[in-house]
Protein backbone atom coordinates (compact mmCIF):
# COMPACT_ATOMS: atom_id res chain seq x y z
CA UNK A 1 0.00 0.00 0.00
CA UNK A 2 2.60 2.47 1.27
CA UNK A 3 4.70 1.49 -1.59
CA UNK A 4 1.62 2.07 -3.96
CA UNK A 5 0.97 5.27 -2.96
CA UNK A 6 4.98 6.58 -3.37
CA UNK A 7 4.42 5.69 -6.72
CA UNK A 8 1.54 7.52 -7.57
CA UNK A 9 3.10 10.63 -5.98
CA UNK A 10 6.15 9.99 -7.84
CA UNK A 11 3.69 9.64 -11.02
CA UNK A 12 1.86 13.11 -10.09
CA UNK A 13 5.08 14.84 -9.88
CA UNK A 14 6.39 13.68 -12.83
CA UNK A 15 3.54 14.85 -14.99
CA UNK A 16 3.57 18.14 -13.31
CA UNK A 17 7.19 18.75 -14.65
CA UNK A 18 6.22 17.80 -18.34
CA UNK A 19 3.06 20.12 -17.47
CA UNK A 20 5.70 22.83 -16.72
CA UNK A 21 7.66 22.39 -19.04
CA UNK A 22 5.66 22.52 -21.56
CA UNK A 23 4.51 25.96 -20.06
CA UNK A 24 7.77 27.60 -20.02
CA UNK A 25 8.35 26.23 -23.81
CA UNK A 26 5.07 28.15 -24.56
CA UNK A 27 6.35 30.98 -23.34
CA UNK A 28 9.64 30.85 -24.97
CA UNK A 29 8.34 30.63 -28.51
CA UNK A 30 5.76 33.45 -28.18
CA UNK A 31 8.66 35.43 -26.63
CA UNK A 32 10.80 34.67 -29.55
CA UNK A 33 8.07 35.44 -31.97
CA UNK A 34 7.70 38.64 -30.49
CA UNK A 35 11.07 39.79 -30.26
CA UNK A 36 12.13 38.11 -33.57
CA UNK A 37 8.64 39.18 -35.87
CA UNK A 38 8.41 35.40 -36.74
CA UNK A 39 4.78 34.15 -36.75
CA UNK A 40 5.35 31.06 -38.12
CA UNK A 41 6.64 30.78 -34.29
CA UNK A 42 3.13 30.85 -33.01
CA UNK A 43 2.02 27.40 -34.33
CA UNK A 44 3.46 24.97 -31.91
CA UNK A 45 2.02 26.73 -29.38
CA UNK A 46 -0.98 25.66 -30.43
CA UNK A 47 -0.16 21.88 -29.89
CA UNK A 48 1.42 22.52 -26.90
CA UNK A 49 -1.30 24.14 -25.02
CA UNK A 50 -3.47 21.12 -26.58
CA UNK A 51 -0.70 18.77 -24.45
CA UNK A 52 -1.23 21.02 -21.35
CA UNK A 53 -4.90 20.15 -21.28
CA UNK A 54 -4.62 16.98 -21.68
CA UNK A 55 -1.87 16.78 -18.64
CA UNK A 56 -4.52 18.69 -16.84
CA UNK A 57 -7.14 16.13 -17.13
CA UNK A 58 -4.64 12.89 -16.40
CA UNK A 59 -2.94 14.86 -13.08
CA UNK A 60 -6.43 15.78 -12.01
CA UNK A 61 -7.70 11.94 -12.51
CA UNK A 62 -4.87 10.55 -10.71
CA UNK A 63 -5.16 12.80 -7.60
CA UNK A 64 -8.56 11.53 -7.51
CA UNK A 65 -7.25 7.60 -7.90
CA UNK A 66 -4.81 8.58 -4.55
CA UNK A 67 -7.20 10.19 -2.36
CA UNK A 68 -10.01 7.69 -3.49
CA UNK A 69 -7.98 4.30 -2.96
CA UNK A 70 -4.90 5.51 -0.86
CA UNK A 71 -6.45 8.01 1.72
CA UNK A 72 -3.18 9.72 2.62
CA UNK A 73 -2.82 12.00 5.33
CA UNK A 74 -0.36 14.73 6.72
CA UNK A 75 2.40 15.82 4.29
CA UNK A 76 1.26 13.03 1.54
CA UNK A 77 -1.86 14.79 1.48
CA UNK A 78 -0.91 18.00 2.16
CA UNK A 79 1.21 17.55 -1.53
CA UNK A 80 -1.72 16.16 -3.25
CA UNK A 81 -3.83 19.24 -2.67
CA UNK A 82 -0.70 21.33 -3.74
CA UNK A 83 -0.41 19.09 -6.94
CA UNK A 84 -4.09 19.93 -7.63
CA UNK A 85 -3.70 23.64 -7.36
CA UNK A 86 -0.34 24.32 -9.39
CA UNK A 87 -2.35 21.73 -11.52
CA UNK A 88 -4.89 24.58 -12.07
CA UNK A 89 -2.74 26.97 -12.03
CA UNK A 90 -0.53 25.58 -14.72
CA UNK A 91 -2.95 25.08 -17.09
CA UNK A 92 -4.58 28.74 -16.52
CA UNK A 93 -1.02 29.93 -17.50
CA UNK A 94 -1.23 27.68 -20.61
CA UNK A 95 -4.43 29.71 -21.49
CA UNK A 96 -2.84 33.08 -20.49
CA UNK A 97 0.03 32.10 -23.61
CA UNK A 98 -2.37 31.45 -25.88
CA UNK A 99 -4.28 34.38 -25.21
CA UNK A 100 -0.47 36.17 -25.61
CA UNK A 101 -0.36 33.89 -28.96
CA UNK A 102 -3.97 35.43 -30.65
CA UNK A 103 -3.01 38.63 -29.23
CA UNK A 104 0.63 38.66 -30.93
CA UNK A 105 -0.92 37.41 -34.44
CA UNK A 106 -2.72 40.72 -34.65
CA UNK A 107 0.37 42.67 -33.29
CA UNK A 108 2.49 41.16 -36.06
CA UNK A 109 0.69 42.40 -38.74
CA UNK A 110 1.33 45.95 -37.98
CA UNK A 111 3.97 47.82 -38.16
CA UNK A 112 6.41 47.36 -34.87
CA UNK A 113 6.39 49.38 -31.89
CA UNK A 114 9.82 50.45 -29.81
CA UNK A 115 8.44 49.91 -26.87
CA UNK A 116 7.98 45.71 -27.76
CA UNK A 117 11.73 45.38 -25.81
CA UNK A 118 9.95 45.63 -22.53
CA UNK A 119 7.21 43.02 -23.60
CA UNK A 120 10.42 40.63 -24.56
CA UNK A 121 12.01 41.40 -20.85
CA UNK A 122 9.07 40.70 -19.21
CA UNK A 123 8.49 37.58 -20.57
CA UNK A 124 11.98 36.46 -20.32
CA UNK A 125 11.64 37.73 -15.90
CA UNK A 126 8.30 35.58 -16.05
CA UNK A 127 9.40 32.46 -17.55
CA UNK A 128 12.59 32.47 -15.25
CA UNK A 129 10.08 32.90 -12.70
CA UNK A 130 7.72 29.99 -13.72
CA UNK A 131 11.31 27.95 -13.99
CA UNK A 132 12.50 28.69 -10.64
CA UNK A 133 8.52 27.79 -8.84
CA UNK A 134 8.91 24.41 -10.37
CA UNK A 135 12.78 23.71 -9.41
CA UNK A 136 11.57 24.64 -6.09
CA UNK A 137 8.59 22.16 -6.17
CA UNK A 138 10.78 18.84 -7.85
CA UNK A 139 13.11 20.20 -4.60
CA UNK A 140 10.88 20.85 -1.98
CA UNK A 141 12.69 24.16 -1.64
CA UNK A 142 10.04 26.49 0.61
CA UNK A 143 12.92 28.81 1.10
CA UNK A 144 13.85 29.81 -2.04
CA UNK A 145 9.72 30.06 -2.79
CA UNK A 146 9.78 32.80 -0.83
CA UNK A 147 12.39 34.75 -2.88
CA UNK A 148 9.64 34.31 -5.81
CA UNK A 149 7.29 35.95 -4.01
CA UNK A 150 9.23 39.17 -3.91
CA UNK A 151 9.81 38.61 -7.33
CA UNK A 152 6.43 39.40 -8.53
CA UNK A 153 7.00 43.09 -7.53
CA UNK A 154 9.45 43.76 -10.10
CA UNK A 155 6.77 41.99 -12.44
CA UNK A 156 4.35 44.47 -11.69
CA UNK A 157 6.52 47.09 -11.81
CA UNK A 158 7.62 46.75 -15.35
CA UNK A 159 3.72 46.13 -16.34
CA UNK A 160 3.27 49.61 -14.64
CA UNK A 161 6.03 51.09 -17.25
CA UNK A 162 4.51 48.90 -20.39
CA UNK A 163 0.91 51.27 -19.25
CA UNK A 164 2.73 53.91 -18.84
CA UNK A 165 5.01 54.67 -21.44
CA UNK A 166 2.62 53.03 -24.03
CA UNK A 167 -0.50 55.43 -22.89
CA UNK A 168 1.45 58.57 -23.34
CA UNK A 169 2.73 56.64 -27.08
CA UNK A 170 -0.87 56.74 -28.34
CA UNK A 171 -1.93 60.17 -27.08
CA UNK A 172 0.71 61.36 -29.26
CA UNK A 173 0.23 58.68 -31.75
CA UNK A 174 -3.47 58.22 -32.75
CA UNK A 175 -2.46 55.71 -35.93
CA UNK A 176 -0.28 53.28 -33.30
CA UNK A 177 -3.64 52.38 -31.10
CA UNK A 178 -4.01 49.05 -32.01
CA UNK A 179 -0.34 48.07 -32.09
CA UNK A 180 -0.25 49.97 -28.44
CA UNK A 181 -3.28 47.96 -27.06
CA UNK A 182 -1.70 44.59 -28.00
CA UNK A 183 1.50 45.33 -26.04
CA UNK A 184 -0.20 46.40 -22.94
CA UNK A 185 -2.74 43.19 -23.09
CA UNK A 186 -0.19 41.25 -23.95
CA UNK A 187 1.64 42.60 -20.84
CA UNK A 188 -1.29 42.30 -18.89
CA UNK A 189 -1.23 38.61 -19.60
CA UNK A 190 2.50 38.32 -18.66
CA UNK A 191 1.87 40.21 -15.46
CA UNK A 192 -1.17 37.20 -14.57
CA UNK A 193 1.59 34.39 -15.80
CA UNK A 194 3.76 35.83 -13.24
CA UNK A 195 0.59 35.59 -10.61
CA UNK A 196 0.23 31.98 -11.08
CA UNK A 197 3.95 31.33 -10.62
CA UNK A 198 3.69 33.73 -7.52
CA UNK A 199 0.48 30.76 -6.78
CA UNK A 200 2.81 27.87 -7.43
CA UNK A 201 5.42 29.45 -5.21
CA UNK A 202 2.68 29.54 -2.31
CA UNK A 203 1.63 25.83 -2.73
CA UNK A 204 5.24 24.54 -2.38
CA UNK A 205 5.57 26.55 0.94
CA UNK A 206 2.49 24.78 1.95
CA UNK A 207 3.02 21.07 0.82
CA UNK A 208 6.59 21.14 2.47
CA UNK A 209 6.21 23.17 5.42
CA UNK A 210 2.55 22.88 6.21
CA UNK A 211 2.04 26.71 6.27
CA UNK A 212 -0.90 29.57 4.41
CA UNK A 213 1.18 32.16 3.46
CA UNK A 214 -1.77 33.56 1.54
CA UNK A 215 -3.61 36.35 1.88
CA UNK A 216 -0.24 37.21 4.40
CA UNK A 217 -0.49 34.30 6.37
CA UNK A 218 -2.76 32.73 8.75
CA UNK A 219 -4.61 35.64 9.89
CA UNK A 220 -6.53 35.22 6.48
CA UNK A 221 -5.74 39.30 5.82
CA UNK B 1 -18.76 8.79 11.21
CA UNK B 2 -21.51 9.08 8.48
CA UNK B 3 -23.32 12.09 10.20
CA UNK B 4 -20.00 13.73 10.83
CA UNK B 5 -19.24 14.02 7.02
CA UNK B 6 -22.66 15.32 6.15
CA UNK B 7 -22.18 17.94 8.80
CA UNK B 8 -19.01 19.14 7.83
CA UNK B 9 -20.15 18.68 3.72
CA UNK B 10 -23.10 20.96 4.60
CA UNK B 11 -20.79 23.22 6.19
CA UNK B 12 -18.21 23.53 3.60
CA UNK B 13 -21.30 24.22 0.86
CA UNK B 14 -23.06 27.36 3.32
CA UNK B 15 -19.20 29.01 3.29
CA UNK B 16 -19.33 28.57 -0.35
CA UNK B 17 -22.32 30.16 -0.47
CA UNK B 18 -21.36 32.90 1.88
CA UNK B 19 -18.35 33.49 -0.12
CA UNK B 20 -20.40 33.54 -3.58
CA UNK B 21 -22.41 35.95 -2.26
CA UNK B 22 -19.51 38.43 -1.30
CA UNK B 23 -18.52 38.14 -5.07
CA UNK B 24 -22.13 38.66 -6.42
CA UNK B 25 -22.13 41.57 -3.61
CA UNK B 26 -18.96 43.24 -4.39
CA UNK B 27 -19.74 43.38 -7.98
CA UNK B 28 -22.85 44.66 -7.73
CA UNK B 29 -21.34 47.71 -5.57
CA UNK B 30 -18.28 48.16 -8.70
CA UNK B 31 -20.97 47.78 -11.34
CA UNK B 32 -23.27 50.50 -9.51
CA UNK B 33 -20.16 52.69 -8.69
CA UNK B 34 -19.56 52.75 -12.60
CA UNK B 35 -23.04 53.21 -13.46
CA UNK B 36 -23.72 55.89 -10.94
CA UNK B 37 -19.97 57.61 -11.10
CA UNK B 38 -20.26 57.57 -7.23
CA UNK B 39 -16.91 56.62 -5.82
CA UNK B 40 -17.49 56.34 -2.40
CA UNK B 41 -19.45 53.24 -3.63
CA UNK B 42 -15.70 51.71 -3.72
CA UNK B 43 -15.17 51.97 -0.08
CA UNK B 44 -16.99 48.79 1.37
CA UNK B 45 -15.37 46.67 -1.57
CA UNK B 46 -12.09 46.36 0.46
CA UNK B 47 -14.24 45.17 3.46
CA UNK B 48 -15.63 42.44 1.30
CA UNK B 49 -12.59 41.42 -0.41
CA UNK B 50 -10.71 40.76 3.22
CA UNK B 51 -13.78 38.44 4.31
CA UNK B 52 -13.50 36.55 0.63
CA UNK B 53 -10.13 35.75 1.68
CA UNK B 54 -11.22 34.59 5.10
CA UNK B 55 -13.33 32.50 3.67
CA UNK B 56 -11.05 30.83 0.98
CA UNK B 57 -8.61 29.88 3.71
CA UNK B 58 -11.41 28.44 6.11
CA UNK B 59 -13.13 26.25 3.48
CA UNK B 60 -9.69 25.02 2.11
CA UNK B 61 -9.12 23.93 6.06
CA UNK B 62 -12.38 22.15 6.63
CA UNK B 63 -11.18 20.29 3.10
CA UNK B 64 -8.33 19.26 4.39
CA UNK B 65 -9.55 18.27 7.54
CA UNK B 66 -12.53 16.39 5.68
CA UNK B 67 -10.08 14.37 3.52
CA UNK B 68 -8.19 13.61 5.91
CA UNK B 69 -10.57 12.24 8.80
CA UNK B 70 -12.92 10.80 6.86
CA UNK B 71 -11.55 9.71 3.81
CA UNK B 72 -14.68 10.17 1.44
CA UNK B 73 -15.07 8.54 -1.86
CA UNK B 74 -17.39 8.55 -4.62
CA UNK B 75 -19.61 11.14 -4.92
CA UNK B 76 -18.59 13.08 -1.54
CA UNK B 77 -15.04 13.05 -2.27
CA UNK B 78 -15.41 14.86 -5.73
CA UNK B 79 -17.80 16.77 -3.88
CA UNK B 80 -15.11 18.15 -1.91
CA UNK B 81 -12.37 18.29 -4.77
CA UNK B 82 -15.12 20.39 -6.48
CA UNK B 83 -15.35 22.77 -3.67
CA UNK B 84 -11.50 23.09 -3.27
CA UNK B 85 -11.65 24.51 -7.16
CA UNK B 86 -15.16 26.28 -6.74
CA UNK B 87 -13.09 27.89 -3.59
CA UNK B 88 -9.84 28.74 -5.61
CA UNK B 89 -12.06 30.25 -8.64
CA UNK B 90 -14.11 32.54 -6.17
CA UNK B 91 -11.20 33.57 -4.41
CA UNK B 92 -9.82 34.43 -8.03
CA UNK B 93 -13.08 36.52 -8.37
CA UNK B 94 -12.41 38.44 -5.56
CA UNK B 95 -9.38 39.63 -6.74
CA UNK B 96 -10.99 40.30 -10.41
CA UNK B 97 -13.41 42.46 -9.08
CA UNK B 98 -10.58 44.30 -6.81
CA UNK B 99 -8.42 45.38 -9.91
CA UNK B 100 -11.92 46.50 -11.19
CA UNK B 101 -12.42 48.60 -8.36
CA UNK B 102 -8.69 50.01 -8.56
CA UNK B 103 -9.09 50.73 -12.15
CA UNK B 104 -12.52 52.52 -11.45
CA UNK B 105 -11.24 54.82 -9.02
CA UNK B 106 -8.97 56.04 -11.98
CA UNK B 107 -11.85 56.02 -14.19
CA UNK B 108 -14.24 58.28 -12.29
CA UNK B 109 -11.49 60.84 -11.67
CA UNK B 110 -12.03 61.37 -15.90
CA UNK B 111 -14.56 63.03 -17.70
CA UNK B 112 -16.80 60.38 -18.94
CA UNK B 113 -17.36 58.62 -21.61
CA UNK B 114 -20.68 57.22 -23.77
CA UNK B 115 -19.28 53.62 -24.00
CA UNK B 116 -19.48 52.81 -20.47
CA UNK B 117 -23.35 51.84 -21.00
CA UNK B 118 -21.81 48.71 -22.57
CA UNK B 119 -19.92 48.27 -19.53
CA UNK B 120 -22.39 48.26 -17.07
CA UNK B 121 -24.60 46.03 -19.19
CA UNK B 122 -21.41 43.80 -18.85
CA UNK B 123 -21.06 43.84 -15.37
CA UNK B 124 -24.92 42.67 -14.66
CA UNK B 125 -25.28 40.07 -16.93
CA UNK B 126 -21.90 38.32 -15.34
CA UNK B 127 -23.59 39.02 -12.23
CA UNK B 128 -26.18 36.95 -13.24
CA UNK B 129 -23.87 33.99 -14.55
CA UNK B 130 -22.04 34.10 -11.25
CA UNK B 131 -25.49 33.69 -9.30
CA UNK B 132 -26.72 31.06 -11.49
CA UNK B 133 -23.77 29.17 -10.94
CA UNK B 134 -24.25 28.99 -7.46
CA UNK B 135 -27.91 28.35 -7.52
CA UNK B 136 -26.68 25.37 -9.77
CA UNK B 137 -24.00 24.49 -7.04
CA UNK B 138 -26.86 24.14 -4.36
CA UNK B 139 -29.50 22.72 -6.36
CA UNK B 140 -26.87 20.33 -7.56
CA UNK B 141 -28.27 21.06 -11.43
CA UNK B 142 -26.03 20.20 -14.17
CA UNK B 143 -28.57 20.76 -16.52
CA UNK B 144 -28.83 24.25 -16.05
CA UNK B 145 -24.86 24.32 -15.77
CA UNK B 146 -24.67 23.31 -19.14
CA UNK B 147 -26.87 26.54 -20.66
CA UNK B 148 -23.99 28.61 -18.20
CA UNK B 149 -21.24 27.33 -20.78
CA UNK B 150 -22.79 29.31 -23.41
CA UNK B 151 -23.41 32.62 -21.77
CA UNK B 152 -19.43 33.03 -21.88
CA UNK B 153 -19.87 33.60 -25.68
CA UNK B 154 -22.15 36.16 -24.98
CA UNK B 155 -19.56 37.90 -22.90
CA UNK B 156 -16.83 37.27 -25.31
CA UNK B 157 -18.85 39.62 -28.38
CA UNK B 158 -19.95 42.02 -25.45
CA UNK B 159 -16.18 42.48 -24.57
CA UNK B 160 -15.02 42.55 -28.36
CA UNK B 161 -17.41 44.80 -28.58
CA UNK B 162 -16.21 47.12 -26.25
CA UNK B 163 -12.32 46.63 -27.60
CA UNK B 164 -13.62 47.83 -30.86
CA UNK B 165 -15.92 50.61 -30.02
CA UNK B 166 -13.10 52.09 -27.78
CA UNK B 167 -10.15 51.22 -30.05
CA UNK B 168 -11.97 53.60 -32.76
CA UNK B 169 -12.78 56.63 -30.10
CA UNK B 170 -8.90 56.48 -29.06
CA UNK B 171 -7.81 56.89 -32.60
CA UNK B 172 -10.29 60.09 -33.26
CA UNK B 173 -10.00 61.29 -29.40
CA UNK B 174 -6.59 60.80 -28.20
CA UNK B 175 -7.06 62.84 -25.06
CA UNK B 176 -9.72 59.86 -23.93
CA UNK B 177 -7.03 57.34 -24.21
CA UNK B 178 -6.95 56.88 -20.49
CA UNK B 179 -10.29 57.13 -19.34
CA UNK B 180 -11.14 54.18 -22.91
CA UNK B 181 -8.46 52.34 -21.68
CA UNK B 182 -10.06 52.31 -18.05
CA UNK B 183 -12.89 50.87 -19.58
CA UNK B 184 -11.03 48.27 -21.86
CA UNK B 185 -8.97 46.68 -18.47
CA UNK B 186 -12.63 46.79 -16.78
CA UNK B 187 -14.30 44.07 -19.73
CA UNK B 188 -11.27 42.61 -19.74
CA UNK B 189 -11.63 41.49 -16.07
CA UNK B 190 -15.23 40.96 -16.60
CA UNK B 191 -14.34 38.43 -19.36
CA UNK B 192 -12.02 37.10 -16.60
CA UNK B 193 -15.25 36.39 -14.23
CA UNK B 194 -17.06 35.05 -16.39
CA UNK B 195 -14.67 32.82 -16.99
CA UNK B 196 -14.23 31.56 -13.30
CA UNK B 197 -18.34 31.42 -13.29
CA UNK B 198 -17.65 29.19 -16.48
CA UNK B 199 -15.09 27.59 -14.47
CA UNK B 200 -17.51 26.78 -11.49
CA UNK B 201 -20.67 25.99 -14.01
CA UNK B 202 -17.92 23.08 -14.91
CA UNK B 203 -17.07 21.98 -11.59
CA UNK B 204 -21.03 21.50 -10.77
CA UNK B 205 -21.23 19.51 -13.05
CA UNK B 206 -18.04 17.03 -12.82
CA UNK B 207 -19.37 17.05 -8.22
CA UNK B 208 -22.96 15.82 -9.53
CA UNK B 209 -22.70 13.48 -12.79
CA UNK B 210 -18.74 12.51 -12.53
CA UNK B 211 -18.42 13.71 -16.57
CA UNK B 212 -15.60 16.36 -16.65
CA UNK B 213 -16.71 18.88 -19.85
CA UNK B 214 -13.70 20.62 -19.71
CA UNK B 215 -11.40 21.19 -22.86
CA UNK B 216 -14.34 19.57 -24.75
CA UNK B 217 -14.65 16.90 -22.88
CA UNK B 218 -13.22 13.28 -21.83
CA UNK B 219 -10.56 13.39 -25.03
CA UNK B 220 -8.86 16.10 -23.45
CA UNK B 221 -8.99 17.78 -26.73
Amino acid sequence: MERALDNLIDEVKRLILIMGGSVEMALQEVTQAIATRNASKLKNIHQIEQKINEDHIKIDETCLTILAKQSPVAKDLRLILSVLKINTDLERMGDQVMNITYTTGDYLTRPPLAQVSMITQMGDFVRKMVKESLDCFVKGDADHSRQILLMDDEVDDLKNKVFRELCEHMKKNPQDVDASLDLILIARNLERLGDHATNIAEDVIFAFTGEDVRHGGKSGA
